[in-house]
């Protein structure tokens, strides 16, 4: 059994080849890595058929059953994402800029990948395929650590997807994975500062809490979404219903779907019982503070603690705000920092949201459903990430880079 | 006494009205700052000298005393400073890029304060007043917990800025300082993730480590400085003595300042012999590894660890490489990733190194004595990153920003 520290340690020698890499074989590699999933499907469903049977066995929820299963269409559609991240332009050894001195030192940066990527993520096992595509297009080594439930599918396609990848010409340890589901394996992958540069955690709330809190490596957090539409009195209101109707039931179960609504009192009489009418016809329950109990009938009254809730379901609170401002202050306490929207028709007020709003993303007459890192044209995305230092909202291959800066001198001594 | 958690809650409020203020309301800000310390000068030597008088009453080395001292040129010059970030463009409200969607999406980039930055730092009290300008500059509000050796000097400081920062219109806790040298008090404030965006160490080796080790706030690691410099076999070597001994000798206290000269063994006969002649008349200690003790005479071996370590002081190690490649080596093995210089004719060895070294700073044919905000003509510097993620290198204004994405839409819907 290969320890984490080897783990670590070859991770860390891969990681110096791998940022030496042309784009051309960056590319070719992706390619082939694409290739190797589907003529191994075979092999990867079988593996997946192991994991989904160990599963059904403790009887779990169909939602979280789907998210495990690869099938033909899934493996096509993780080959199709290798392929696309290799039409992406490679960002490193880009000089992103030079200036002069006035001494005639020429100082500049250029960017450089981080080195060793770990990744801490739950049952999805496309996950596998997109993470260690676009470590290895950013010219970083990964070392994944997928959920115990989809352990024979991660590691067969680590194997398959690391196996073309080297043949074409990657170092040996370019995709690795943890091959035990041992919780004290993350605990080790989260103290290996010298060999592990940043840890990414994907998933749900604990899993995200306990790596920030516990790891000794720094990590970007990737974050829940208890996102926010504010409707202001002077929207357009037909706009607003199709828009709300989108961020809530586009795709219920994701982190940028809508769970909380806020609505200006002056509207509140003439809109609420409209969108309350049509999110029931969408299947949606609709939950409210104090005063939206009161305009509509069979509204339950939700607590002061669900405010900050992420639902990840067909469910929806609407609380009426005075103003403005009002719900601004709201969204900043309550909400997760990962994306809000406002209907308005007032520049000014958009403006004042887009700056106040302490959010990843904040959008103008727009669902929220748009924080992805393929709807912002942004190519492959690893993760949104709702802390502020390095990356903040949908992460691509660049947000995977450093800098350094570079000094050129001809003798030049400090004064 | 304020408690930590009331400190962290009023900065917290702070930063959503620094995050507003006008650059014309900041730079007033800074000037009443700067105008506020020279007015103070008593009050504040006054509290100095408390301080001074305690820690010599512990017998400590002139040159940790020295760090203390205010008298009436620092004052002028931590004023000097603040007037200084007083004329550096805003960065906050910038918008950093826009594009525009198939679909008429506009989406992009706006460049808004960290929030709250909580500064742990050593004795040295004009970090107070340097970091009070920087925070207020980008938006941010500062908790600022220097070391208990300065605790009167710093309390003062902080209260004489953050009252002049208050007249002109900054929030009534945007400088705040920790009047407690209870230890507690930091792991307190490496805790409260949910008052505090950032934690920025700067001091010794300990004081980094036990930051990096127990902080729940993400952190920005200011580095220890265990620099090298590669002479290559082509190198200039009239040239390399005077870099060389700028970069040890003129301020050997400081990280940027190189510890270890790793030499081409094709010149080791002609260049150290004379290097270390040159060096000793600077009364400089040279030590080196088994080659080097075998060239020239007095030249204490060194053991392995301590190819790990930073002198700070008149101390330099040589050790003779057989190429480029061990070179390079050797200092991603041994170095902290800070700053490293490589001295050579040839272009596309140092275009290897420059890629290879996997440190903040890379330099040709310069003393490494330039990695500095001031030198680099980024203004102000709030420290040296020597992490990979958010900040590498020295830190300015901008460092202390993030951004966030902003969607506008009329209407749109994910498909």
């Amino acid at each position: 059994m290969t320890t984490m520290i080897e783990l670590g340690k070859r991770a860390k020698e891969a990681s110096v080849e791998l940022g030496k890499l042309s784009a051309e074989v960056k590319n070719i590699a992706l390619q082939a890595m694409a290739d190797a999933l589907e003529k191994n499907e075979d092999e990867i469903v079988s593996a997946n058929l192991r994991d989904v049977a160990a599963v059904k066995s403790k009887g779990v929820k169909p939602a979280l059953l789907d998210r495990l299963i690869l099938d033909n269409s899934r493996i096509t559609k993780m080959a199709r994402s290798l392929r696309e991240i290799a039409t992406l332009p490679d960002p490193i050894g880009q000089i992103v800029k030079t200036w002069t001195r006035p001494n005639g030192l020429i100082i500049g940066q250029i960017r450089v990948p981080l080195g060793v990527i770990g990744m801490i993520y739950e049952s999805r096992p496309d996950v596998t395929s997109d993470a260690s595509g676009i470590c290895l297009k950013s010219g970083n080594a990964v070392i994944l650590r997928g959920g115990s439930d989809a352990i024979n599918s991660n590691t067969v396609l680590a194997e398959v997807l690391n196996e073309a990848a080297v043949k074409a010409g990657a170092p040996k340890a370019a995709i690795q994975v943890v091959r035990t589901t041992d919780r004290e394996a993350v605990n080790e992958l989260m103290r290996m500062r010298r060999y592990v540069d940043v840890l990414i955690p994907r998933g749900g709330l604990d899993l995200i809490k306990s790596v920030v809190e516990n790891s000794r490596v720094p990590v970007i957090e990737t974050g829940i979404g208890n996102c926010h539409i504010y409707v202001e009195e002077d929207a357009d209101l037909q706009e607003a219903i199709p828009i709300i109707l989108n961020a809530k039931c586009q795709r219920p179960g994701t982190c940028n779907a809508v769970e909380k609504l806020l609505v200006n009192q002056n509207i509140a009489e003439i809109f609420i019982p409209t969108i309350v009418r049509s999110l029931r016809e969408s299947d949606v329950e609709v939950r409210g503070c104090s005063q939206t109990v009161k305009l509509v009938r069979d509204i339950a009254l939700i607590s002061d603690e669900e405010w900050y809730k992420e639902y990840l379901d067909l469910v929806i609170s609407i609380k009426i705000v005075s103003d403005l401002g009002e719900a601004i202050k709201h969204i900043n306490q309550y909400g997760s920092h990962h994306t809000d929207a406002i209907l308005t028709r007032d520049f000014s007020k958009a403006l004042r949201f887009i700056k106040e709003i302490d959010s990843a993303a904040v959008n103008w007459n727009a669902s929220t459903r748009f924080t992805d890192g393929n709807q912002y044209g942004l190519g492959a995305e690893i993760g949104i990430s709702t802390q502020k230092i390095h990356a903040r909202g949908p992460m691509s291959i660049e947000h995977l880079t450093t800098m350094k800066y570079f000094v050129l001198g001809r003798g030049h001594l400090r004064q």
